[in-house]
């Protein structure tokens, strides 16, 4: 198989949200998402690569709300674009509280993967053909994002980033 | 609000085998199953009725397969018919092999689970309306399977149990 | 050696309740005790069996009472009855909350577990031969309860479980 | 109640050794062990006082086998001594593996806990009077093993320690 | 107090790589590391601020080695620079083979917190007075970190983070 | 290498105490605690080993302190003295309450590991070289600990334990 639909990963996580998950408040720890954050993008990964996928790089996440204790955490999670032997997976999480009826958005993500082979060899991954107009912006707005890794983990200059710049300085493209 | 459909109450779950969740052959303990089960059933009562809730049975599960270390188990949950103050939840789970993009059927299963006040009294919940024609079978099988919990509950003697009778002498129903 | 004791497999296991084993209201989740007593389970089929045992089904489970958070969970499992390569267990469970010395039987249960050696094949396990009046009765009561899970399970027509009419509906067996 | 019997806080633990539970030589951490040690001698004491206790001290403790990924770990407590406001538990582990059907005494230790009031004051326990001849040895030895623990914690000079001298150089008493 | 010093936050974690946090090939899950970081992030941050802090972000991390089961993660944590209500801290992670004596830097990270009262209201904290070069080029560079965090976040035009300009693309500042 | 320094072996942990770690007094249980200590124990030998190392003996703990829910327990391991095969390590373990800024040291411990290679047989470990003077302390006070462990395990009788003596009857030394 030569490549593979974003419909094909998407994986759906739901979690309650138990005392030890949270502090003193009573609000889930940002590091306890994270980690089913993770869980649920590497599900993800591995349904489009068919392989044990490690985690490469998790791009700026922010927290914008609570999360409380009993909650009910949704994490959708679903490839954006591969590269050669690697992933991005964006990831959407909401809080519901479920006696009242609310849900909110929490925070997006995205998380990367190199998928390996059983002796831990990086090995290729079909190629993503996205189907829809969001996963087309998503798709093309993986280049940025990759860019923006590289350069910020030191494996790129600043000024070869041709994406990054366009983002910065649109005009000047 | 007087009722909900099925579909309101769906809930995905996807969990990693983890190493502490298998025994020594590497397989899935069925007791870690069950405790996944009831927490997205669980979830899945609390957005029928928007409540607390609580299990109150589990009906007969059997375990055919064996599920492996590092699979993705799937659960899915929907609420199949309301009573007074409870409601009946089926799952189906399925295991996932992701390097060798295998799935199979593991189990299915129906838990009960009882709506409360923040003061743990039993509270009504609304109504069920099935749309599909699977959702309408799954409303009506629930009459049997709650006789057959009522009488091996001791709750209900088996002669009383019409729906349940029918099921094992349908022809002199 | 060619049977057991059921006291030969008799296992008690005590737990204390903890709040990530508890929902909002403080009251013990059903999965976590289920997960509790499918180890004390299999610990006590192991011990009938010396074998490596794995979850073959649960019976119908209801939960009567409420445990709290910070009670202590009693659990005594014992072999009913041997077949020929599978074991049921019966489970007791008692909630004790300690300060206030009182103790509530909170359910009984029927597990059932197949033996299998290192390479994952059914091996035989050595009968059960009951000694006391209840043992007696536990095991004689194995067949209706083995009848209901083949006939649950899809594996035998209702019509010709002699044994499980014969609970059901006794006199017109 | 002015006093208890032994049997009254007997309490007896089954834990199955998981991976979690062990170092890469799959042996059982002793750490681990402590903690579940600790929980069942929690819930003897808890028995015995009919109140919240707290771990005020663990004696000497040493490990003379490794017990390994599988085996079942049998934890039986029981209260030996009743001082004003605490009791002293013994513990004893055994270790089992269930497909050779060996069972090896794994280590005996000592726990002391103090009862508290819901407002954390200490507070009287019932007294215990020993039944048999090894509860009589356990009960008298409770007074050298206290002032061990009040040696070896600063709270009394070895000099006045005459139960302890006897102990360990008896001709000099 | 109005200010603090780096050296009052700083936090050391050290964590043993367990079964369970581990994939099939046994590397270290991100997921599980970024929980710990977390973890050793907010006391750090709760060393500076003497308040209850929750995540607020998390700036761009990535896994440059796999981290096997069995090593020890060591973490440390300190904060860079105190914001009016929140801090930044940086962590850096090392992997160690005990066995064979081996270090490997894992990654580095920043993630910032914001100071709450107990009725979950912001409260400001005590500025950072950074003591070492080092510490003075940590305490510079966070507002750069923070306009990427903005941009990222939405909450601030590309064109108006003239730090992050001046980091990216120095020549045009 | 034929000797290592008390400080190659330093370690530091930091733990956060969550809900399931405490009693329902919100008190750190005892257990839970020698556990952490055992994880920073068998570190701390590891490093100074380079080898898989197992808890062989903890020496007498007491708890002076309780230890509350959301408190920083902070762990400090350093080897004291290696044997043959064999080192002791020193614990000392404070508790911070980070919002009012207290730190209280809760206690003091001693636990021994033996030095295993990959086939579980004892292996020779490097002589430990105290530098400072507690360090030397702490060394030359290991005899008389290691003949206590041995009397109380049955394994030396106390007249031979003339070490041991000294700390009873230092008159008579």
């Amino acid at each position: 198989m030569t490549f593979k639909l974003p419909k094909e990963s998407l994986t759906i996580m739901n979690e309650l949200v138990l005392p030890n998950d949270t502090n003193t408040l009573n609000n889930l720890m940002g590091g306890r998402l994270l980690h089913w954050m993770d869980i649920a993008a590497a599900i993800s990964a591995q349904k489009h690569c068919n392989r044990i996928v490690v985690t490469a790089s998790v791009d700026n996440v922010s927290f914008k709300h609570a999360i409380k204790l009993g909650d009910v955490v949704t994490i959708e999670a679903k490839v954006t674009r591969a590269f050669n032997t690697s992933v991005e997976v964006r990831l959407d999480v909401w809080a519901q509280n479920v006696p009242s009826a609310t849900i909110v958005k929490s925070n997006e993500a995205y998380y990367t993967f190199v998928a390996l082979d059983a002796e831990s060899n990086k090995v290729r991954v079909p190629e993503l053909k996205p189907e829809t107009i969001v996963e087309t912006e998503l798709y093309n707005g993986a280049l940025h994002r990759r860019q923006l890794r590289l350069v910020l983990g030191g494996k790129m200059k600043a000024d070869d980033a041709t994406e990054l710049k366009a983002l910065f300085f649109g005009e000047r493209k």
